[in-house]
Parts: C-alpha cells; sequence; structure tokens
C-alpha cells in the first residue's frame, strides 16, 4: 500500500522563505506567522497521514454504490468526513459571518494539497461545497446566504456544480434544462444533468446543487442561462429539513479513477428551484469562482503527482538491482539500490523539479487570488486571471505525467494494484479534463487572456520577470544557473507571443493551433521563474549560515536539473507554434 | 463501446508502395504480391474486427479468475481462441517442418497489429507462444522440437516465459530458482516465478513453461543461469498427455491493465524440467529472440494508439460543441463538429502522424529481422539490434501518450469506461514496462549498441540517412517540406552521439543520463525518416497520376504534420543531453 508524507518543510520554505506572507501587505496575512502556519500544516498533515491517505486504497476498491436512489460512499469515508469537520478544515478560508475562520486563500491551498496527495476522490467531496459556497456567497441573496451558507461552511451539508448534459459540456449554450417560474418567486427545474461530481451521498444530510437551466423565453445561448439553488431537501422557514425535492440520482458513472467519488447523473423532475443573482446571468454567476476553482485542479494535478513521488522515492531507495556504472556502492547487499542509476535519477528529478515548482506557482497563485480579494487589487486580479489557464493546463498535464513516471520508476510493480502508484495515475488523469479541458484553458489563453487589458497583463509578466532578472543578476551563480536560462526562456515565450500578434490578426488559426504549446511553454516560463526566486531564498539561507544547509543544497541541486532538462522544452513549443495554422488545418475533416 | 476498422489500406502502402516488399531479395518475399498480402490482411482483419474487438471489453472488464488452482479466461476467450487457431493464424511465420506456414516476419507483425490493436490482453496468449515456440525452435533439441514444436504451432498448446522472481527484474543474476540434476537426465525445478503472463489459462491442453534457474555449482549472477522446459503436463512418448507436473498458479496479479490475461505468480515445486540447449547458457537462449520480441511490444504500444485514434476520430467528426472561430461550418446543425477547431485537430494529428510513421518504422524493422534471417544478413542483424531499444523504447512511450491524448479528445466521455477509451491507456500502460522497462532500452542503445562493431552501425545508420537525402534532394517539395527537417533532426542526433562520445569516455554517467532522450531524439529522426519515404512515395504516386489521389494527399499533409510539428523534439533532446550529468548525479541519494 502506497504511504504519504505531509511536505510541511517545503511549504514553510516557500511561505516564509519565498513567499515571505507575513511580511505581505494583505489583510490577513500578518496572522501567517512562522509558528502559526507549521501548526495549522502539522495539524492538517496528521489528518491527511492518519486518517484519510489509508481510505485511498479503499475508496478505489469499492467505489460509490447506487442502490434504490442512495449513494453509499466507500467504508470509513463517512467517519473521516466527521473528523474533517470536527477539525473546522472546511470552513479554513470561509467568511467568519457564516461559522468561517477567515484565514486567507493561500493557507486553504496548501492544507488542500496535503488532502489532494492523501485521498483526491475523498476530498473532492468537500472541494465541491467549498465552490458551491463561494458562488452563493458572491451572488444570493442575504436570506439565501442565511439558509445555506453557515450550514455548507460546517460541513452539514455539502454542494454540487451541475452544468454538463448529454450534449453538452464544453459549449454550455445548448443547455436544454428548463426553469419554469412559478406564482411563489420559486422555479420548477427539469432535465438531465451528467457527470455531476458528489451529486449524491451518504457524507450529509442534505446537499445544495447549483444547476445551470434555461427559463423558457429567455436569449438564446449561453446569455439565457441561469443559476438555481436546487437543494436535496427543501430547508423549512426554522432552517430545519423539509419535503424532499423532486430530484434523484439516476446512475452512477463507471469511469477510470475517482472512484471514491460519485460521478452522478441527476435528474430534476420539476424540482424546486430558487434563482441566485440575477436571471439569464447564470454564466457569469457560476463563473466568478473560475479562478479558485482551475487552481484548485492544477493542485490536484501535482499534488497527485507529489504523492505519487514519493513512493517512487521510496521504490528507489529500497529496490536493489543492479550495480552503479562507476563501481559498487552497497558492498554488502547482493545488489544496489535502483537510484545510484542515471536513469532512475533522471527521471525521479523530473518529478520532483516539477512538484516543488508547480507548489511554488501555485501557491503564488493563491497568494494573487488574496491579493485580488483582499485588497481589491485589479492588478493582481487580472495577473491570476491570466495565469490560470496555465495553472490548470500545465499544472495538470505536467502532474498526470509525473505520475506516470513515478509508475515507471517501479517497474512491474507500478502496474500492479498493490503499490498504488496506477492509482494516482487514474486519479490525476481527471484533471486534465474537467473544469475546462486543458484545450480549453489554451484557448482561453490565447484566445482571451494574452489580450486582456489590450496585451498590457501579459506585457506586464514579461516586465515582471525582465525585472526580476535585471535586480538578481548580481548574484553569479544564481545568474548562471537560473536567471539565464530563465532569460532565454523567457525570450521564447516572448517570441511566441510576438509571432500570434502579427500572424493571428489575419488568421486566428495561426493563434489556435499553438494555443497548447503556448500554454506549454508559458508554464515552463512561470515554474523557471518560481525555482528562480527559491534559488534566491537557498542561496541566501546559505550565505546567511543556515543550521539546515543540506535543505537548501538539495533545493538548489533540484532547481537546476529543472533548468537544465525541463526548461529546454520551451525552444520545441517555440518551433511548433512558428510552423503555423498550415499543417494543422490542411487537411479536410472527412480525410483525418 | 468502442470499434475497430482494420488500416488494411495504409498496411498495403507502406508493404507496397515504401517497402516495396515483392521486389526485395528475400527469400519469401516474392510471394508477398499486392493480392496476397490484401487477401491475409482482408482476412486477418476479419477475424479482428467480428471477434477479437468485441471480446476487448468483456475481458477488460470480467478478467481472469483463479479458482482451485485453474484460470478461467474472459466469456468468450476460448472461442475466439479456437477460431484464431482454425485460422491458422497462430503458425503464419512458423517453420513449416512443424506445421507453420513459413511466411516473413514481417506478414505476422502486419497481422500482429490488428489482433493487438483490436484485442491486446487476448493477442498476448498467442504472443507468448510464438516467444516460447522461437526460443525451442532456436536451442531446442531435435527430440524437443519435435514434442513441444507441432502442438505450439498448431496452438493446441500454449507457452510462456519465466524470469522475474520477487527480488529480480532487471537485474536477473540475482535469479534463486533451483533446477536440481536427476539420475535421468532430468531436473527437478523449485521456486517462485512473478508476472507470469498466460501462466495458467483454460485455452489450450497444455502450457509450456520456459523457465530460467540456477543449477548448484554454476557460475554466480547471469553466467549461471540455464534455460528449462517445464511443461504444465508431461508430455508421453507417444505425444500424448502424462502426468501433471508439481508446479501451480499461487495467484492472479491484480493490474492496471490487460485484465483479459492472466498475469501469475507460478510456484515450482520440484517440477520437472529439461534443459534447453547449453548448461549456464539460459541467458542468451532466452534472448535469442530478443529483437523479435521487443519489437512486437513496441507494436503493442503504437497500435493501442491505433485503435484510440480511431475512437477519437470517430467523436471529433460526431460530436458538436462550439463553432468553428472562422465562421459556421454546420449550418444545419445547432453546433460544429468539433474537428473544426484547430486545437482538437493538432491533437488528432498529434496522433494520428505518429501511428502512421510508427508502423513504418516497425514495418521497416521487421523487415530487417526477415533479412537478418533469412539472408543471414549480418549487416541487417546489427541495425535491427540498434533500432530495437528504440523500436520498444519509443513507440511505447509515445503509443501511450497517443492513447491518453485520444482519450483527451473525448473530453469527459474519454474518463469513462463506457467509451473504451481509458481501457486502451489502461492496456497500453504496460508495454512501457515489460519486455525490459524503457529505461532498460535507453541503456541497451547508449551502453552497447552505439558501439556495437566500435560504432561502425550506427555510423552506417546516419549514412544511410545522409545518403538517402542526398539521393532525394532533387525533389523540392519532398526537400523542403521532408529532407530539410530530417537533415536537421539528424544533425542533432550527431552531436548528441558525439557528445556521448566525447564526455562518456570520462565519465559514463555522461552518457547514461542521456540515454533516455537519446532513445527519443533517435526515436523521431527514425520516424521522421521514414515519413520521408512515406512521402517520396506519394509524391511519386501523384506525380504518375495515381486514381487516389486523397489517400497521397492526405499521407503528405500528415507526414508535414510530423515534421514540422514533432520533429522539433529533437533539440529539446539534445539541449538536455549536452546539459550532461551534473544535475543527474548531485544530489545524495537521502537528500532526494
Amino acid at each position: 500500500m502506497p504511504h504519504y508524507t505531509a511536505p510541511t518543510k517545503d511549504m514553510q520554505f516557500l511561505l516564509h522563505d519565498v513567499l515571505k506572507i507575513s511580511e505581505a501587505d494583505i489583510p490577513g496575512y500578518d496572522e501567517l506567522e512562522p509558528d502559526f502556519t507549521s501548526a495549522v500544516l502539522e495539524e492538517a498533515g496528521k489528518l491527511s497521514v492518519e486518517v484519510l491517505a489509508p481510505l485511498n486504497t479503499v475508496g478505489d476498491e469499492q467505489g460509490c454504490k447506487l442502490e434504490n436512489g442512495v449513494v453509499r460512499t466507500p467504508e470509513g469515508f463517512k467517519d473521516a468526513y466527521d473528523q474533517m469537520r470536527a477539525g473546522g478544515w472546511m470552513g479554513l478560508d470561509a467568511d467568519p459571518d457564516y461559522g468561517g475562520q477567515g484565514m486567507p486563500y493561500l493557507l486553504h491551498s496548501a492544507v488542500g494539497e496535503m488532502f489532494v496527495s492523501s485521498n483526491m476522490a475523498f476530498n473532492m467531496y468537500q472541494g465541491l461545497t467549498h465552490g458551491a459556497y463561494a458562488a452563493i456567497h458572491a451572488h444570493g441573496s442575504d436570506d439565501q446566504k442565511a439558509t445555506y451558507l453557515p450550514k455548507m461552511v460546517d460541513g452539514a451539508w455539502s454542494g454540487t456544480m451541475n452544468l454538463t448534459e448529454p450534449q453538452c459540456g464544453t459549449d454550455l449554450g445548448l443547455i436544454r434544462t428548463k426553469a419554469e417560474p412559478q406564482d411563489d418567486g420559486t422555479y420548477k427545474i427539469s432535465g438531465q444533468k451528467i457527470w455531476i461530481s458528489a451529486g449524491e451521498h451518504d457524507l450529509t444530510d442534505n446537499i445544495i446543487h447549483l444547476v445551470l437551466a434555461k427559463i423558457p423565453g429567455g436569449p438564446e445561448g449561453v446569455k439565457g442561462i441561469s443559476l438555481f439553488i436546487v437543494p436535496k431537501f427543501l430547508v423549512n422557514e426554522d432552517g430545519s429539513l423539509g419535503e424532499r425535492n423532486s430530484l434523484s440520482c439516476g446512475g452512477l458513472e463507471k469511469k477510470m479513477g475517482i472512484h471514491g467519488n460519485a460521478t452522478c447523473v441527476m435528474n430534476y423532475d420539476g424540482a424546486t428551484g430558487y434563482l441566485i443573482g440575477e436571471m439569464h446571468k447564470g454564466m457569469r454567476a457560476m463563473f466568478t469562482m473560475m479562478n479558485e476553482a482551475r487552481l484548485g485542479v492544477g493542485l490536484q494535478g501535482y499534488a497527485q503527482g507529489v504523492v505519487a513521488y514519493q513512493n517512487a522515492l521510496a521504490f528507489a531507495q529500497d529496490r536493489l538491482q543492479g550495480r552503479a556504472v562507476t563501481g559498487t556502492e552497497a558492498e554488502d547487499k547482493p545488489a544496489d539500490p535502483i537510484i545510484v542509476h542515471p536513469d532512475v535519477r533522471r527521471n525521479l528529478l523530473h518529478q520532483k523539479s516539477f512538484i516543488e515548482g508547480a507548489r511554488a506557482f501555485t501557491f503564488w497563485g493563491a497568494s494573487l487570488i488574496d491579493r485580488a480579494h483582499r485588497n481589491s487589487d485589479k492588478e493582481a486580479d487580472d495577473l491570476i486571471s491570466l495565469m490560470t489557464p496555465v495553472l490548470k493546463g500545465f499544472l495538470t498535464d505536467k502532474g498526470f505525467e509525473t505520475t506516470v513516471l513515478a509508475q515507471q520508476t517501479l517497474g512491474g510493480s507500478g502496474f500492479t494494484q498493490e503499490w498504488g502508484l496506477e492509482q494516482f495515475v487514474r486519479d490525476a488523469r481527471i484533471t486534465m479534463i474537467y473544469e475546462g479541458t486543458n484545450g480549453i484553458q489554451s484557448l482561453d489563453l490565447v484566445g482571451r487572456k494574452l489580450g486582456l487589458n489590450g496585451g498590457k497583463t501579459v506585457m506586464g509578466f514579461f516586465e515582471m520577470i525582465k525585472g526580476y532578472i535585471k535586480d538578481n543578476s548580481g548574484h553569479e551563480a544564481l545568474n548562471a544557473e537560473f536567471l539565464e536560462p530563465l532569460k532565454k526562456a523567457s525570450k521564447d515565450l516572448q517570441q511566441a507571443a510576438m509571432y500570434f500578434m502579427q500572424n493571428g490578426m489575419k488568421n486566428p488559426n495561426n493563434a489556435l493551433s499553438g494555443s497548447y504549446d503556448f500554454m506549454h511553454l508559458m508554464g515552463h516560463v512561470c515554474v523557471g521563474y518560481m525555482w528562480a526566486q527559491m534559488a534566491k531564498a537557498s542561496y541566501e539561507a546559505l550565505e546567511n549560515g543556515t543550521s539546515d544547509k543540506e535543505f537548501h543544497q538539495t533545493k538548489l541541486a533540484t532547481g537546476r536539473y529543472y533548468m537544465a532538462r525541463q526548461l529546454p522544452a520551451t525552444s520545441m513549443h517555440l518551433a511548433r507554434i512558428e510552423s503555423g495554422a498550415d499543417t494543422v488545418m490542411e487537411l479536410e475533416a472527412a480525410n483525418f
């Protein structure tokens, strides 16, 4: 069975040495002193290691079962859920007015990584609730907030997001679910939604579904979509549960992974729904929290990589096979541990250098979200909007790749269920698909985000990196090992953006054919930028006589690997982009 | 449920327009006229589409079951196996002296691709038999051949390869299974073997296990390993089945994919075994057919990509979502089919351009094996030995990647079991691991094959490409679109080889840290070389007024994609290689 270790030390390094959060001028960050964050992370780690991780295999093997309309989650999930509730984890970053602890989103993200690494399918139940909470919080009426939020923050009730229908996923303009207005101001919701994560389960007393539907007579397409609260049980005036709403789980999807989470077909049969926000403005309401939701999925991607890497590493340090080419290392053993072999090390370092860079990128992104929300900082909001598709698309592609690499480290054992690596691969796979496929992320990046504020936001990002390199190039080692490669990668990125500007106008396909490569190119630049910052922090610690030399030397060695062996991907992506649309668009659809 | 279409036309193009096999001076190739190969491929395609493909999902869902020592294969497998036997497919390329049809290995490979695409787990039963047949054929005594081969060629009996033990996979020197000599010249085999594909099942009357074991008193390590025939049922003088041998299946591995194939723990408890070939020369005997076995696994990798692509394409042509950015294409429909979107096309072309190139590479490799065996051509034998790790490692990595890309084309549907894509991903995954992990392939390539004949073999390969470019550069379009990119990629490859020569001597880690990238770099050059040849054939066909213009124009368009958008990976691999061993070897094992 796989194991999990909470990466508290790495997280503390990022929070305090790299992001220096308690010095940041973001309301609430002043509380985030090292001792405090350490205590929170230790507690979250304990819950993850002791309660959630042991249920990960159980959840995969048992899956969820639908019997007579009731979904039973795997053994132990209910108990673990109650422990998570009791610990107050579900409302960590929620509004104190509704019982939350009001902590920054950054801390929620750090804790979330642990929960996801230890049991992604389990953590989705509260993850979905968090999303539904955020939408109601942002767009609900005071009454709606008072009715639903305290119970959701507390974890007594959970939430869902109902978007997809059989005929539409990406293109929500095709939605058919209807919401017919009633005399009492409510709506009767009818239609079928599919792939509804946590749509039905036995962990909570009530489930608050957020459902996209069309009010008859409204505008065509996405402009005629409204958002509704459709609770499983209607709520009485006094807050107690009333009658069962006319909705049911019509089936569970059999899927490649995340078996512990119930993916439901939801049938709404004239169910009572309550409009949230304005009529026909449902898309806006649903996507208000998109940056957070997508960052959360990017986090899932690399978090699966984290636990997969830990298990690959343990195997590589333990498994004896062959001898080091430069001479026997473990004289007393029948063979050397496989970590002596260069190709095994290459594989492990590929994993390690990605996940540590990805964590830094995600934490930075989370801090931008805090800055955007807590300081009403438009520049931060724009920057995180630019970064969001990269965080989601790049980190899930590479996170999945990391699980595959980790599985490879184990050889044949990686293919067996016993070692658990193959589950990480199967679970991570969904992150490239949901919350907008990675192709859609790249479209969002190139088709919309590059043009944000007439291109000023992306130019500001380029300038930020340029400035960082300039400000720090006086440090010789940092410059040679980190800043020079970053400069080269950043130039590739700017050249690609320039290509889009010069060629995308006359033919948008020139830009859209290169969108996926651009997303990866930008991902590498962002993670490279993170490594430069981590390296700077570690060089400073070493130069200031840190007592933990090994930690910082390891950090530098890992970063050097990234710069030397991952960053060169940028030139490949640039070459693909500059090859233009011709090879992509030439073939007739019928001749593929 | 997924579908499969036999790619007969693409195969005929390769066999006759590109490889021009019936003109090749290889014994047996003169029979391979277009009409004949077409008839064989059509028949194999029919069996694949009608019998094997419908059982692929069944095999995955039911898996194999062990009850009281008996393994039951999924419903329908036995019947399909009998149909395959009746069609004579199992002995297609086997020695006519033992009932085979004596066809070239190339034809066996083409047919094999269809069988693997339609049902990889099922086809492994006969695939393992083929490997065991080949080892006995090459190293068995006349008696052994007469006893076992006719039944194996006919499919009445199957075969297995028993190498791995719990403490050793790659490093077979650690084998503990013992073979104790008996007075009658037989051996008593005792030990445990794991991950034995098709180790026990209900498809055949007998199973002929080939087992690696150590005869006490022999040399240490791999030099003391011998190879034994250990039949499930001993065979009487008259060829009838005698008593049950002392061996049993101790368990079935639960694994990520290929559920339809039984992966067995095999316990040998003083089982009667017969030495094959020379004492202590078992490794050599087992690995005689290594080029074929590894090419066969490379084929599995891309063959899963083939069927995955077919299903992704069908989805993309059918699924309506969004509108083309350059204007609505399907006015009469609520949305355009997603194949109008540049990023969907990019994804599909990535798949298509790889699998068609991979097929060409594999067929070329199979023809080299025929040339090596049928013409006793040492140069061909050396060349295929050089290519083998690339065929295995590159084609399985990229084949798996192709299944993942195909899954992505389907969005959420790709993650559900219903559409079947996720099974292709899970099944393809094993190909990167077994028959020597891809890391081991890269070690074989860089550590051994580059130095073959003092480097003359690889230099000959470089010269072959150079010569091809020179000979054909007069064709302007071919030169610009195919030969120039190939020249650039080939230069990257030579520069990488040069780096190894200049830096690998003083420190072998400089070569071994780059071995994996070298394998991919070389894979791209090989597939690029194949595309150049296919393009030449298609240009010729078009210039000669072919009646099938669309086919050849499509071929050229697909090839152009590969050259413009896949081949640029070579510069990334070169950069990684030239970064040397430092970043890979620097970190202490304990500090990862």
